[in-house]
């Protein structure tokens, strides 16, 4: 609830068209907190093309489907993360313009207010077992209104794989760094750059990578300080911190 | 090593200046990657103030003084984190400009070449006993060239205390939320803004915190996606990787 | 066994209807100790209409059947969770009045002694994945006598959405709230009450969340005094616990 | 911010007292969510008596013994855990019948609007180690207002010890059991009684009693439905949590 | 290779029938160490019907059964743990004497050299989820010439339900405890007597317990100094070391 | 309170000696329980010479001295482990026949009732960093009426020395093993022998030893299945176990 | 990019063949760092042969048969582990040649250029169950020219049948073992030779093996310092290792 | 015992001047396996000059001195590692020879059979922090006869660093590989080479570092195949398995 809502309904006290009492009633009534924070929440997204966002693991078919169609009929674009394909044609069925990302599982759904793609976020992976985490942050990213660009299967173990693309690293506004096993490619990556890096552990590995915890410690403990770490796995959650850096930057939220 | 002195080279080369054989060993001396990522660095830093950075921690008095030292000498501003007062007494007296803060044991210089501060990062920390950290992270970013903004001790079991500062948190570029014990803060914080935040879990707590461990899994959990994690009680690293997404958006680095 | 019944078999003793040696018999026959709680335990149950409970997980559907079957003999009310399909099924053919919960996959047969609900407990849960154990914390609630009322999705990430329930979730006897991944929301909510606050942390989550343990030890070391934790997805533990705070407010096991 | 005062603002605006635009203000400037709970805090505290409470672990002795009086200087009581003998003596000058109490580290500060106590909290401990933590528990749930019964050394090694004291523990209102090493005493307390149990695992042990880790997880898998667990060593926390049970009971809060 | 065998190649290189280069030949091909071990446990088993023993898991039903085949023929008892249906099936063709313990999925082989048994080795369990790892331990101390006490379901949470057994487990020359969850009973039992009580951490449980972890933890930490642990789910491994406890007291093994 | 204290009781209801009242007021205040348990443990100790034992660590040297002097005047043997100069200084004013086992820190005071060792406790240890553990075992042993032989420094990477000592193992009741880094001592040790070998896992190690974790997991993990363990550093608790089946060999307790 | 082609750019800029500006462009687009190391490992495996590898867990049947058959196409030998038999099928299609390893599911394809095997590479293991990762380290041995010894199920339990291996051992260049449960075979190995060992931790074991950990730690905590590490069940990596040290010693790649 | 004292008592059995049951016992009381496998040892050192070594960490000065006197007087070389002042004076005390390398606490003493150093160990460490380590490692290879190249300060966030020096890694016949924090160093040193990298984690960092355990997990991750893995901070341990692997290309030892 914004300050022109508030005058408006206080300014019908004034002329008597609400009583005191009715006002008090309104006031409680609209979601006044949800106004301090959801309402932008929605109004940015209806403005912006921003996407809202489902996180399907764990969802039936059915209620992954649902909250599409929900969020769909607002007009947004739309982001499904780990959709699988029975969930993918139920979806196709009510939009059938949705885009599956076989790789990651990702299902989009541009519509309207799509922006030109500003500032760049690079996507980086060391091995091609991490491509699908990897593409879910570039999935993410490009919704998010960036300019992505791919580098695969750069690992540290031939590290002249990496420092062929310096250029290309380079010329990134914000970089996702996704590594299982050791996790040491954000540290180098970081290392080379002047931009915020986020690095993403997979879960790519066996024996004492305990399934991601390897790579995790060792981003954690990166020597570059421009590195900040996501959960295990999570390809969308660092394509989305990547964006917000982008964004902050080509002032898309400003 | 950029086009031009390598055309340089090979313009001696044409000429009979110089031969293949010693064109071939100026450019093996050359240290052509150092030339690709040190040279920069240090350019950069002469030409934009940029500190350069000490971890004090682990090294002797001496040592820690002798390499200040050596770093103030090429003009440069200089960041010391973790320093004790006996190694700050040495700096005293080499560079009687340095500074100590005392809550988290930072030294700072500052000589020439200081920008007006710009953009904003904002330090929230949930607790009295975060604010070491806190601090730590802000004398960083302000050494980096952002005006800082310290809002202490709004933990989530009051949230109020949190709410009353909601238009100071949402003038921010970039965030920088410190928490120990169980670390929900920067979820909190993260719901209330759409810019990056960067969480810190700091190792205050005790039992089941298990020196900030529980922290650092909270906050690698977090549910607002706009969340990256440094390591435990990295105040630094926070600093500098918010400083990072500000510099960025205010053109500091391009 | 009670003083009237040790009285009892002195009096025999004492007028020769009982020898010495039969006496001490007699005492050493009688299940003593078991006297002393067992038999209260099962007293209390029919007196009181309080459930039997019996944690189907890991017994076969023939086995979960038949002690359902024999508790449902002795008249009283029987919980049965984590009953799967299979094992309802066997159940119905002899207690066709036992309902299931399909969303926890409880089952609960009421039957005579059902008293009027007393006292209010709010099962709260931050996200909808986390609502099969928040559901077992209501069903187990509502079969031990509590009104329940129940506040979902409401994760910190969108802090309005838990503050716009404030006059509900105060109008408590006792709160269960049932998180995953950060585990943050049991202490929020615990600093807006001055009821007990009963944590379920869940294994919603992935990557670093490790089923749980990252949800478990944020509730653990919550900063909110009033919030005591039981085991991850322990739903039960927590509807049975917030019960027997509420029961004892409302006097019915005293 | 309840209804009667913003009843008041809005009469206001009605009568012509206040613009729409001073209305808006004056909504705006008031502490809003603080008024939601903060407000109410600080209320019950003092009419209630109910004490403040310090942690004084990690606070230098002149950050504590300043919060104490600014604390004592509004009237309530007053609660500080894990203070040195050093506070103390601060604490003393400006204090002067604020009472340490040895074996927990705490000081309790008593002024004005006892009450006498009502309910009975009993506090068991497993061994003679765990007093320190036991204790913590007894001096808070004493200072919140409950009749607290200490009952010490009945691990579960000698099970007739505990045994012994059967018709004590039957006649709590709520209890606090500190264990270290394995951590089962609270799991067969729970099975003796039919109120709620608070587990207070304790760092006491060695080897693979890791810091308490080892009777943390135990209490979290107890087979007592009625038990739920604090952080390790929180004696605090499981005083105040069983407080909180027992005040509701005696309707000290509502 | 025992003395009498080297007499008798000594007395050979007296008599000339073995020169000195022959009896060093000799001496390095005969397994010099083995004799020092195998052969002694070859001979143990011959002689006193202890059976071999075969850990089936992990291994083919092919496997196994040759296995069992092999050691079947040599005609000492036979022992297999964690056997499937499928590989009973294949033993059963070639050893129709075979049996299947279906709880515990052990397959026993009893073939002449058969012991009364001698001695008591009590085996107790918390829950019935327990009773497959309960049933390894009594099959395996069966076999190996225990007499076999079987006490089951008296975990913790109703401790009169153990103490009603007191007499019946004070009569044991050894004791075998499995129990998961908090892992509790052991302690308590190991109070109760004074000989050996052997703990079987069981893997029963959910979240916390961390597949066995919490209640290992809480049995090596026990305040029994009787008590001593195994692996958790172990049978096998205490019902062995009850037996050898047992047969070192009755005289079997010397 | 055994059978013929009850006879006794009920007798004296018989002849009119005792009302039923007064009867059940004196069967009520008997610690029946307790004579169960406690009473035979007492009466064991005086009547064996047992000693009775205390954990000195985390105890201050009053408590130590006046627990010491509590227990020696009872007339049984006494143990106390971890107990340091200032403690036994004290306890050497009021017993000075105590003894001071240095390099264990136990103390033992021996007074009347000695038997005769009986049986062979073997203990054995990995290192020499491993002496202070084994010779608490040892010193334990002694006192609990076995005649100990040590062999110490004997690892698993000369394997040579161990076998040196085959025939003095072979020679054991019971066997303690002590070793800390990889733990795998009693590995082999257990397949030399058929008697039961207890492992104490050590903290003897540095970095992924994790203070003494990785040795119990390697004891946990024993191939050899006449191999239990204990806690980490508990060389008392496994000297007590070891003791225990001496002694049922060679019939002290029964 | 060596020298010689260095100089040969060089010298065409000398002459004229090549302006500076072609010659910065020719410089630019060399892969010069790859130069400096991939294309050296290019030409070492196609002079000596060695095989190029592919881990084929986690790769789709169709990607790990078309990375096979690329590499095949260089007339390199090649590696693909942990094959199942469905990709095998797709491979031999196209490489009849290859030769499947069933026991390990390696997959090996020589082709030319194979040596006469130098050295001797020694592949130990504790128990049957160990086979499958012992044997993937003797493929990979084999492939890369060592003769290989294999010593099968000799664990420490049974000291003696190790012992009994003593020549064959003492004759290695190079040893690996493989073990699981306590993983206490490579220290006694380790202790028998003067040659590297290399230790491979198997995930054979349950409960507190915790797939593997406790034999990683066993043999991370090895008292033998010629014992170093790799990650559970990498019998690749131990036999790629192993391989190294031989052909360093024999001669091959340098 | 070799084949010729063996031969020899075989030859006095057969002369007579041994009866078989002399024979017997001398043959009995011959330490065999110490033969097989200590007196080798010995031998070696003596005629190789390969040190005896001493771990002092938790040895008194005195015991330190004592046993590094013991070994001095066999005339070979002598380390000693994690050595203190205290320990150094007592052995310059009797052994003025010996050195005192002050960086890693080793002491040395070098005494006759000094050969010339053969082949080359090149110890490379990520930071300053981790020079201690390192140089434990280049004093032990030094001592153990190879040439040491030492390369610091060269971790993987600044790339350009570790590039620099690729000539010298490249000549290394065993490579020596210490990191701290997260450990990525081994993986970007074992791309660049043929010869086995032997990995040292190191207690350098704080936080997640979790006292070296990020870093040991990181490197036994490694995706370089030539990379084994030692314990935490074991400097010696690296240094003696690279010198074991230089030792057997240049034939000391065999």
């Amino acid at each position: 609830m914004n300050r022109s809502s508030l005058l408006r309904v206080l300014a019908d006290v004034q002329t008597g068209a609400l009583t005191p009492e009715a006002a008090s009633d309104a006031l409680a009534h609209l979601p006044f907190e949800d106004a301090g924070f959801a309402t932008i929440d929605h109004h940015r997204s209806l403005r912006s093309g921003m996407p809202e966002v489902i996180f399907a693991s764990g969802k039936t078919a059915e209620q992954t489907s649902e909250i599409f169609l929900r969020l769909a009929r607002t007009g947004v674009n739309v982001l499904a993360t780990r959709v699988d394909v029975a969930a993918y044609m139920l979806i196709q069925k009510h939009s059938p313009a949705a885009v599956f990302h076989e790789l990651s599982g990702a299902v989009t759904l541009e519509q309207g207010n799509v922006q030109v793609p500003a500032g760049k976020v690079t996507v980086i992976c060391a091995g091609t077992s991490d491509l699908p985490i990897a593409e879910e942050a570039a999935v993410t990213a490009t919704l998010f209104g960036a300019q992505v660009d791919r580098i695969n299967d750069v690992g540290v173990a031939g590290i002249h794989r990496l420092l062929a693309h310096r250029e290309r690293i380079a010329a990134a506004d914000a970089i996702v760094v996704c590594a299982g096993m050791e996790g040491a490619l954000p540290s180098v990556v970081g290392g080379m750059v002047a931009v915020p890096v986020v690095a993403v552990p997979t879960s790519v590995g066996y024996g004492a990578s305990f399934a991601g915890a390897a790579a995790l410690l060792g981003m954690l403990n990166s020597c570059s300080p421009n590195v900040t770490v996501v959960n295990i796995d999570n390809g969308f959650g660092a394509g989305y911190a990547a964006s917000t850096i982008n964004l902050n930057i080509h002032n898309y939220l400003q």
